[in-house]
């Protein structure tokens, strides 16, 4: 944060009257023409960019693509075709093997004390129940610890509800709270020998839009159905049972494996002018889940790198590294798209000098991070500094992760720039049906354009680089 | 406006330390004792009452009610039961004839230009679509009257999109401005030729959980198949209609007519001291839509209802007059349970002293109106009076309809006395599946406890009546 403070001031002093700066700054890093054409890119992108408009085509003309769909399908070809439309070179398909589930029809309902119909969706990867479906007592539990220690003769043959309520924050840190009851509670749940799993909404809204989001089993172990309760309908599963009466619920999932299909990372450069096989790689994932249009995750993030990258090519003088925008096939269900970029790109991972990613909705930024050689440290503190004027103000550690899809690529140590967002309000969309376009404010867009471009920009034109980044990857 | 602050003067003078006024009031109507008894059970219901339990009771315990419905059958033991627990007199339920709608499942979505699923309801009481759906162009029409005025060569064999959309205010006359598309949208676009309606949600909502709620075909006109889009879905249909590209749509609906159910009006008193036989009549009604659990339409109204007069009965001493409460059955679908009232109560009608409805979510009452004879409206400014230190600080007209179910005791002229109720985030959840409990803030159903339980004692003690009110109900 102080870093922050000292280095803004280097773009605050030349606009006092007095010339007089209140603290002497360290010297940036950067060339004042580096700063003039970052900080130009940045305060144009502010007055109004095309981010919005993209994302409004991708659900618009494509809509919901979870991996291996027809709608992941219909993305590659829109990704193709906007990369090229917004002027894109060496724009290509790069084909990814994906898993392909289909969600099927789910349906449930309290059946005693007091029927009522539930509105649920299956976890992402659930097995579907019996054709007729399942019905048994309910068993609650507060959280996945609790579930873990719980005798099995009080599981054995019960629907198992975790009952474990998401805290809104604007990191979003209430999701890692939360998020291992979706991976891991239909495992720990089976070896108990639950009958199924329901799980109260992995999400900080009260609308009756569950949530859901990949699950996986163990190798061998039992394979439960899976699925999350929208919050009210938590909310009067949760009174039913504190009525103490046994409570019995009905539950059919048509979810189910299909053979795997053919989905696509897709690609377009902005070519270096001096060192074109050095990649500052700008990422988002194309894929979404079944429920939504996919607008915050990751549209949002999509149309941002697209567009940050694009006014970049749009300059008289390209920067000197390649800017390389990766719309990446299949974050949500396994990384495929990222893996197997990580695989084909091998040979020129040492190249990468950067990697960044947008996928935490349209919020704006509001903190800086990184994984850099810690000597590169003050190169991004001169980036930073590019950023203050957004309002980014805060400075978050140097052990970023920076997005899902940049997690295959660590281990050649790509170095990493992370943009935090605003979250408060992503979770009550987040993997449901409301995950929409109106949910989205096109001048939140333009901000995190802006400080992407300038990111972007600075990472491909300055002189030095951020070397490796530290090994040990956070997983 | 001006009577009011007037009136308050009346409460509020004593409060001054001075003792002076800041001008002289007129006299109240009422004795300083009828004054005490009415603010005390206001000031004491501000402080907590029990009228979200009970609506808490209603929706975990009944869920979906609409008429004929099983969840109906459960609502009016759930009131019978609940009025004897609360300590009413008289309670019991009087047989309605319902009619019986069951709105099945219905899919949608857009098979061109741009293939997505869309999220819609069927609106109360339309047909089902042809087994396999029915799959047509879209044309898009912006009210019913622009519709009217179309040629019918445009509308034939396609699916009408009538895509208004509802303004947010206070007072809800957003809604009236837009529900005429929801209740014969079908009849016009049936006389033009048109394969079923799509209508825009009549709500001020952008989540996926589209809105119902009655329409009805004109005796021998065609019967098209009417479904609400959620407002996202409809942002995309308008969206691909934008591009000029034609629309196709494939709507299936299994809804049906079934035949009629009988229901009841559950009835519960607190009979009066000395005029037993003059009723001051609280009403809400007691079915609901049924994708929600009806908190806010109408569990929200009962309860504040049956609260306000639970506390009445729970003075040392009773008022003159008998308080009844009524919870009418399908308010909804038709007003069976108002018609059946004042058909089978029609002797007692002119010894309705007075009629009010809670209808309208729980957000806080700001304005008082009625519906009396004109030279009682010196009472209405003494029950005014009593409610501005609630914050009721408005006045409206004195031709209040007060509720939907009062309009079949109009023809008998009985007073009325209508709360308004801040209906801001109303419409974001009346009549789809987010009308559940956590819509709900306890204190702000406490104020309307303590302005209804103030009204009710006030007019069931006042030494005079409201007269009859003027003729010519409002429709």
């Amino acid at each position: 944060m102080r870093r922050i403070l000292a280095a803004s001031l280097l773009v605050a002093c030349p606009l006092l009257a007095s010339g007089a700066c209140l603290a002497a700054p360290a010297p940036s890093v950067f060339s004042e023409g580096l700063r003039t054409a970052a900080s130009s890119l940045r305060d144009e992108a502010v007055r109004g960019t095309r981010a919005f408009e993209i994302v409004r085509s991708l659900t618009v003309e494509v809509g919901p693509r979870p991996a291996g769909s027809p709608g992941d399908r219909r993305a590659v070809e829109w990704g193709v075709r906007t990369m090229r439309e917004l002027g894109f070179s060496n724009v290509r398909a790069e084909k990814v093997r994906v898993p392909h589930w289909d969600p099927g029809v789910a349906t449930g309902a309290i059946t005693a004390p007091w029927p009522q119909p539930m509105v649920l969706l299956p976890l992402g990867g659930s097995v579907g129940t019996p054709e007729g479906g399942i019905e048994a007592d309910v068993v609650a539990v507060s959280s996945l610890d609790e579930l873990e220690k719980t005798d099995p003769a009080k599981i054995r043959g019960k629907i198992v509800f975790l009952n474990k309520r998401m805290e809104r924050a604007r990191d979003g840190s209430g999701y890692g709270a939360t998020v291992p009851g979706r991976g891991r509670g239909a495992v720990v749940a089976g070896k108990l020998g639950a009958a199924a799993l329901l799980l109260r909404s992995v999400g900080t809204d009260n609308n009756r839009t569950p949530h859901t989001g990949a699950m996986r089993y163990e190798e061998g172990g039992a394979r439960i159905p899976a699925a999350a309760l929208s919050n009210p309908d938590a909310d009067v599963l949760e009174a039913q049972l504190a009525s103490g009466k046994p409570v019995r619920f009905h539950l059919t999932l048509g979810s189910r494996a299909l053979p795997d299909e053919e989905s696509a990372n897709v690609i377009g450069e902005i070519p270096g002018r001096e060192k074109p096989e050095e990649i500052v790689l700008l990422g988002c994932h194309l894929d979404s889940w079944f429920p939504g249009t996919g607008a915050v995750d990751d549209g949002a993030g999509c149309a941002i790198m697209m567009e940050a990258a694009r006014r970049i090519g749009a300059l008289p003088q390209k920067p000197r590294r390649t800017i390389r925008v990766v719309l990446f096939a299949n974050e949500e269900f396994g990384l495929s798209g990222a893996r197997a970029y990580a695989e084909a790109h091998a040979a020129e991972l040492p190249k990468h000098v950067m990697a960044g990613e947008s996928d935490f909705g349209a919020g704006r930024v509001w903190r800086v991070s990184s994984k850099v050689a810690p000597d590169a440290l003050p190169l991004v503190d001169a980036i930073a500094a590019l950023l203050t004027p957004l309002g980014v103000t805060e400075r978050g550690d140097n052990d970023a992760e920076g997005g899902a899809d940049l997690i295959p690529m660590s281990p050649a140590r790509v170095p990493v720039i992370a943009l935090g967002q605003d979250g408060t309000y992503y979770f009550d969309w987040h993997h449901t049906a409301n995950d929409t376009l109106d949910k989205i404010d096109p001048k939140e867009m333009d901000q995190n354009v802006a400080a992407w471009a300038a990111v972007a920009y600075a990472a491909a034109e300055m002189p030095g680089d951020f070397g490796r980044a530290p090994e040990g990857a956070r997983e």
